[in-house]
């Protein structure tokens, strides 16, 4: 391959990073990868790292030390995250997503690609500065958003089912209480999905009494594991008294006037 | 914003370009965005486009008329391919991975964030160049693969699920037979998730027999959709006549010899 120019060698650089964030990579591999002096990859990662923080959109991370090396933090400056917060209120409060029963039609929202990727990067920038080995979550409406949220924390996935399958292996298995409709529900997770001690972050779409978060918390124990955040997209304002405390919400659902045709949904407090 | 140098402006677009693959970009934007002239950017865009198919992850499609700009194509080169299918097949046929039943282990390769962008990027691929408005899967575990390739492909995701839930509004439920045990299951969708007289790709993590696949393309046809793409990570070679014609599968599974703790996996013959 012939010599990269500086121009290619900071776009590739930008690239590279950035699709792997969270991604420790050693200069040694850059200096190979372009037949370039250690020095002129440093003031190309300068460059991107300038870059990064002129648009909001993350930094680049030095890590000192002989397994040292650049990494790409996807985090978001506030601006773009008030933008991102607009747009999804403006968004979900439009009056033809009311369906029947007061209940807020969001499906489009939480499976497009776009959306669901500025929103997992709001989750990640929220929680990169904690350890996180996996993120988890309980199928299947939350499932893209904890897979792009676990994709910019750079650690695998693990999806909770309510039942097991015989193509899983064994499983552990837990009952637990729906937080507002006191039914009982089972969880089920493949026994070979989790490292014991490790440390997890619970990503999903919605939170009404917080019954699944609880649950998640009490599987997690079977594991040995425990649950370092819980970050949600909306959580609904009543009940008040939720069953976890300590957890993360981009929205809340404050009313569904389903006679007025007037959806309340704004940005959660957490963000004062 | 101070005015960016080129090394800055070719960093910044193959990022936006390749961070939204699919959708066109006006050169205008750009010209707004970087305070430079249309030359300039014409100039910054073939240096991307250059890099990309030197890197073999892609190429920049330029679209004329006044509706026009350019794009970035998911497209990969066969050499990457061949290296994503090798470690893939390595990976997949590790002795650990029988469970009892002869079943194979994968929860955590299609729920990893690094192979699944791998694979997606195989399915967008493979269906870029025919017109497909949704990518459609069933959940539960091949969401992450399905969502991938929507993001790749640039359109929404569609869950189908195995009941509807009030919160999503009324569905349309069909039942199906699957192809190998011969079990009757239902499909439930939201009656918003579909367009009429859309084209939608089938995405999913595993096909033995092809019942669920047929069953899509039942349930398409309730939604006047048409199925114009099926695409499987891995098909069983048993039963050889599938329920579905017209499908491509990334990898074929021969045989998992439970006693002697072998597992026959290869790229399928779709590569040929």
């Amino acid at each position: 391959m012939d010599k990269l120019q500086r121009n290619e060698r900071v776009a590739v650089l930008l690239k590279l990073l950035s699709d792997s964030p969270g991604k420790t990579f050693n200069l040694g591999v850059f200096t190979e990868m372009f037949g370039s002096a250690k020095s002129s990859i440093s003031e190309d990662i300068d460059i991107v790292g300038n870059l990064l923080e002129r648009f909001g959109i993350g930094s680049i991370e030095t890590i000192t030390g002989a397994s040292g090396g650049v990494r790409y933090i996807p985090s978001l400056s506030r601006k773009n995250i008030a933008a991102i917060l607009e747009n999804l209120c403006g968004e979900l409060s439009k009056r033809e997503r009311i369906l029947p029963g007061g209940f807020l039609y969001m499906l489009d929202i939480i499976s497009h690609p776009e959306k669901v990727t500025e929103i997992g990067r709001i989750f990640a920038s929220q929680f990169c500065s904690k350890a996180v080995d996996y993120v988890i979550t309980v199928e299947t409406k939350g499932i893209p958003l904890a897979f792009t949220t676990a994709r910019f924390l750079n650690v695998p996935l693990v999806i909770v089912r309510h039942y097991n399958e015989a193509t899983d292996g064994a499983s552990v298995n837990i009952n637990y209480v729906s937080g507002s409709s006191k039914q009982i529900q089972t969880m089920a997770l493949s026994l070979k999905s989790l490292k014991r001690n490790s440390s997890l972050l619970f990503i999903d779409d919605f939170m009404k009494g917080g019954g699944t978060a609880k649950g998640i918390i009490e599987l997690a124990k079977e594991f040995d594991c425990e649950i370092s955040g819980i970050g949600v997209l909306i959580e609904k304002v009543e009940p008040y008294k939720k069953l976890v405390e300590n957890y993360f919400s981009i929205l809340t659902l404050n009313k569904v006037d389903e006679e007025n045709g007037i959806i309340d949904i704004r940005p959660s407090s957490s963000w004062k």
